[in-house]
C-alpha cells in the first residue's frame, strides 16, 4: 500500500441549519436597503434551510485509509456551526452578524474561520453553501 | 381523441418560497414552549425554504390536451402564496398566522384555503409542502 | 409467511427519455397557437428530459419477495416506451401524436395505453411524467 | 381555529439506513436464483442506502397545529429501524430476514409492521422506501 | 470589518432552458453521423432540459457582503441566454449553431462567449452546463 | 471555429453502482476497529449506492464538438468500474481491496487507477464519488 501514502484526495461532509436572517445597513434609509438588498432586506426577516459541504483536502491516511474521520468532522461542525446557527436569527442571536451582513458570501467566510482553528493546518479547507437551490457560495480561504 | 375526453390525469406544479416562523403560543410559558416546540420556538424566529407542490386532478381538454393550463396556475401561485408569504416572517408580517400556528400542516391547510376559490371546483385539489426535506405534509381538503 | 401473502403493495420503476416536441392545433392561427401553449408552440420545435415512473400495485409473491420483477418491469418500459420515444420528435417521428398534442397529460395517457397490455391486469398500473422539475402529471388510467 | 378541528393531513418523515442483504432461496440452486434474482443473488452480499418515508395521516391538533410530532416519530423510527437495520447485514443480523427474503417489498412491510404498534391506531400509516433512486415500494398495509 | 475586503468568494447562481438540438455534420453521410453520434444525430431533433450554472469569483463588496447581486446576475442570464435558447431549436433558431455543433461542450463556450462582456473582467467567469443528470460540461474560459 | 480548437472543457459522466463493505484492520481487535471505524467495522457488511462521476478535461475537438465521446466513456467505466463492483462485496469479491480498506478515499484512488491506462494522457482525470448523499471524496491523480 506504500503507493497510496502521498495520495491526496478531498473528503466532503455535508450538513444543513434553519436560520433567520435579513440584509440591510442600518445607516441605509429602508428604501435604499430595499433597492440593494430587495426583499432580504424585509424588517421582519425571512429565512432559509442552508445546506454546507465542508471539505478538507489531504493525505491518505494508509493505517485507516481515511483522509480524516468524517464522523468527527461531523462532530466540529456540529458544535462549531449548526449549534450556533440552527434554528437561530442570525442578526440577533449571534455575535458573528452583528455588525456583519449575514449574506451567503460573509455565512460562509464566517463558518470557514470557525473551522479553520479546529482543524489541522495540514488539511486544505473549502466551504461551500447553500442559501438555496438556485443561489449558493464557495470559499476557500484566499 | 374522443376516448381521452373522459381521462382523469392530475397536473402538479411545483413552487417555492423563503419565510421566517416560530412556533409557540403566546399563553404558555418559555418552558412549555420549549418542551412542545423544541428549537421551532426559539422567540427570535428561524427560517426554511419551502417547497410546495400544488395538484389538481381533472378530465385532459381534447382541444389543448391540458387539464389546466399550469402557466395559469403558476400565476395563481404567484400572487395568491408567493406573493404573500415569499421574504414574509409568517407570524409577523401575514394575517393568516396572526392567531394560528405556522406549521407546516397549518401552512398546508392555509394554502390550500387561498388557492381553492381560484381553482374550479371540478378539480379536485392538493398541497404538497416541504418545510426540509425529511419534513414535509400534505393536504387533499378532507 | 403466510401472514405477506395477501399483503399489496406498490413497485415503482423510474426511466427517463429525450425528446423534442411542439404544442398547437394546426387548424389555429399562429397567434392562437401562441397565446393557448405559449413558447411550447414554437415552430422549430424544443425539447425535455422526461423523466417516467411507472407504479404497479399487486400482491407479494411469497416465494420471491416481489409484487413483479423490476428487471421484467424494466425491459417492457425500454422496449415499448423508451425505444419509441428516447431522441425522438414526439409530433414527427411517433404515430401516436400525428394527431394528439403532445402536452405531458396526453404523453402520459398513451404511455399508459402502451404499459397496459403488457402488464397483467390483476396490477393497478399508474404512471408519472416529470417534464421539468416544476411540472409534472399523473394517470391512474380512471 | 375550530374550522382547523377536523382537518386531516397527512405528515411525512425521511430517514436512511445503509445495509447489505442478498436475495436467494435456499432450496434453489444457485442457477436457480441467479436466473430468478440476478445479481441480486450473489453470495457474498451487495448493499444499499435505503431511503425509507414514514407517512401518517391524521387530525391537526388545534393546540400545537401538529398531527404528529415530527421529533417524536423521528425517535421511533431511529429506535425501532434504524437501530436494528442500519450498518447491518440484513440477512444474517436481523431476525425479521431470516426466513424472509430481504426484498424491498419485504423490508417495506416489515418496517410497517414494526411501527404500526408504536404508533396510535388513529392515524393511517404508510411506508415508502427506496432501494435505489430508480427502484422503489410503497406499503399502507392492506 | 477590514479584515473582509479581500476575501475571494465564488457565487454561484443556477438557470434553465428547455431546448431542441441535433448533433451531426452536413458534410457526412447519414451513416457517419448516426455511427459518431448516435441517437443525437436523429433527423427530426430531439431535445432536453438544460441546467446551467454560472459562477463568478471576486472579493467580497464590504458595504453590501455580496460578490456580485445574484438579481443582477439571474437578470443577465435571462436576457442573454434564457432569452435566446428557451423553447428555441438550437440548430435552426439561433444563429449561434448555424455552423456549430450544439454539444454540451459547445453551448458552454458560447454560453461563457456571451456571458464574458457582460461582467466585469475582475471576476472569474465559469460555466457548468448539465444536458442529462447523467452528462455534464464545465468551461472556465481557458 | 477555428476560435474553438484550443478550448479546454471539462466532461463529466455520471454511474452508479451498489456494493457490500466492511472497514476494519484485521490486525487490530474488534474493539480498536469500533472505536476506529465504528458501526462500518460490523463484521457481516453493511453496503451503499455508490454514485460515481467522472472527469475528462481536455480540448474540444473542432470536428465533432466533443471533448471525448461520453457515449465511449460510458462503456469503459462499465467495463472497467461497473462490471468490477456493482452488487458485489469489495472485501470479498474482488482483489482490489484484499489488503486495502474499501473507503470511500481508497475505492476513489482505486478507480481512478483502473480508468487512468484507458483515457489517453492528454486528458486530465478526475473521480468523485458518493458513499452517500453527506459523504463524498474526490481524488484528481495528485
Amino acid at each position: 500500500m506504500t503507493n497510496f501514502v502521498r495520495m491526496k484526495v478531498s473528503v466532503f461532509r455535508k450538513a444543513r441549519f434553519n436560520a433567520a436572517h435579513r440584509l440591510y445597513r442600518k445607516e441605509w434609509s429602508d428604501e435604499k436597503n430595499l433597492e440593494i438588498f430587495g426583499g432580504c432586506s424585509h424588517p421582519n426577516y425571512h429565512g432559509h434551510n442552508y445546506d454546507l459541504i465542508v471539505e478538507l483536502k489531504g493525505e491518505v491516511d494508509p493505517l485507516t485509509g481515511f483522509v480524516y474521520d468524517l464522523g468527527k468532522l461531523k462532530e466540529i461542525i456540529d458544535a462549531e456551526i449548526i449549534e450556533r446557527f440552527d434554528h437561530r436569527n442570525l442578526n440577533l442571536d449571534t455575535q458573528d452578524f452583528k455588525e456583519l451582513n449575514p449574506t451567503a458570501e460573509n455565512i460562509a467566510v464566517v463558518i470557514w474561520n470557525l473551522l479553520r482553528p479546529k482543524i489541522e493546518i495540514k488539511f486544505d479547507l473549502a466551504v461551500t453553501l447553500y442559501e438555496t437551490e438556485r443561489n449558493f457560495v464557495r470559499y476557500e480561504g484566499e
